[in-house]
C-alpha cells in the first residue's frame, strides 16, 4: 500500500510503553535522534512491534509545524 | 517557549510553495532527507520563512503513525 | 507497506479539486456515501490520482470523533 | 450543532475499551465494516456511550489520507 | 448533534480568506483574542459563514498542545 | 522557540489526570472557561506541569473546526 502521507523516516524501535488503550513507540531514526509515536495498543500488536523492529514513522504534512529559535 | 510536542528535527528550508491560504514548506533535515510541512501563509510570513532559513519541524506524538514493509 | 492507522475504507475517486498547495479528493466509499480528503497537490500527483481511481481513505483513530443526535 | 467536519458515518457502538485517560470506541458503520475512534474517557462518559448506542463517527477532511495498492 | 470534541469557544467571525480548496476563518472569541481555523471552502459555504456570524471553534483534546515560557 | 501554530491561549492548570501513556491537562483560560489537552505523560513530566502552572494551550489552525447552532 502506498500512502499519501509524505513524511516517512526509517528507524528502529527502541522502546515500547503499553497503556490500556494506547502504546507509545520510541523510534531511533538516526544515531541519537528519536521520534515518538502514540498509536493504539491494537495497532502496535497488529504490527507485531517489538524492540529492534525496523519501522517507518509516517506523518501527514498538515500535522507538521515549523518553529524558529 | 517550550512546547509539549516532542518531535523536533532541525533543518534548512529548501523550498516554499505559497497558496492563497496555506504555504508548503520543504525542510531538509539531513542530507537528502526532506520533511514537508503545510502551515498557513500568515504563519509562514510571521516566521519570515525563506529558502535557507534554519528551522525545526515540530510534530505532536499523537500525529505520528508507524508503518512496516 | 502496512500502516498503523486502523481506519481504511475502499472507494473510488469521484472528484478532484486542485488548489495551489492542497488537492481535495472526494471518494465514494459506498453508493451515495462520500468521504472527503485534503492532501497536498504533490501527494495527489505522486499517487497519480484521477477520477475513477480505486483508492483507500485512511484515518488514524485519534482523529476520529464521536457524535450523537 | 452543525460542525464543519465533513465526514460523518452513522453506526452502532460495538465495543468500548476504557483506559485511564482515553477510551477506544469501535463503531460498526456497515455490516463487517468498523471504524475505530479514540476519545477522552470524559467525552465517552459525557455522551453516555454504551454498546449498542447509535452514533456518528466524525472526521475533519484534513485528517483523511489516501492510499493505493 | 453533540460531538465528543471537548473544546468549544463561542465567538464571531471577523474575517474569511477563501482559497481554492480551503478557507481561513478568523474568529474573535473574546475582546482582542482570535482563534484561526482552516476548513474546506465547501464546509465554509455549507455553514454559510460570513463576517459577523456567531460560531463555535471546536478542537479535539488530542490536538491541543501545552507550552510554557 | 517561536512555533507556527497560531492559536495560543494563556491559562492556569486546574487538573492533571495521568494515565500510563497520556496525561489529560485541564487548563482554565478565562474564568469558567476550560480547555482540555491530552499530551504524553513524558511531555507533562518534561514540562514539570502541576496544578497552578501558568501555561499556554497551543493548537494548529488546521485542527480547528467551526460549528454553528
Amino acid at each position: 500500500m502506498k500512502v499519501s502521507a509524505r513524511n516517512r523516516l526509517k528507524g528502529t524501535v527502541k522502546q515500547l510503553v503499553p497503556g490500556s488503550v494506547n502504546t507509545e513507540v520510541i523510534v531511533e531514526v538516526a544515531p541519537g535522534v528519536e521520534v515518538v509515536s502514540v498509536i493504539t495498543k491494537s495497532s502496535a500488536e497488529s504490527l507485531a512491534l517489538a524492540v529492534g523492529s525496523e519501522v517507518y514513522t509516517v506523518v501527514k504534512s498538515s500535522d507538521v509545524m515549523i518553529a524558529i529559535d
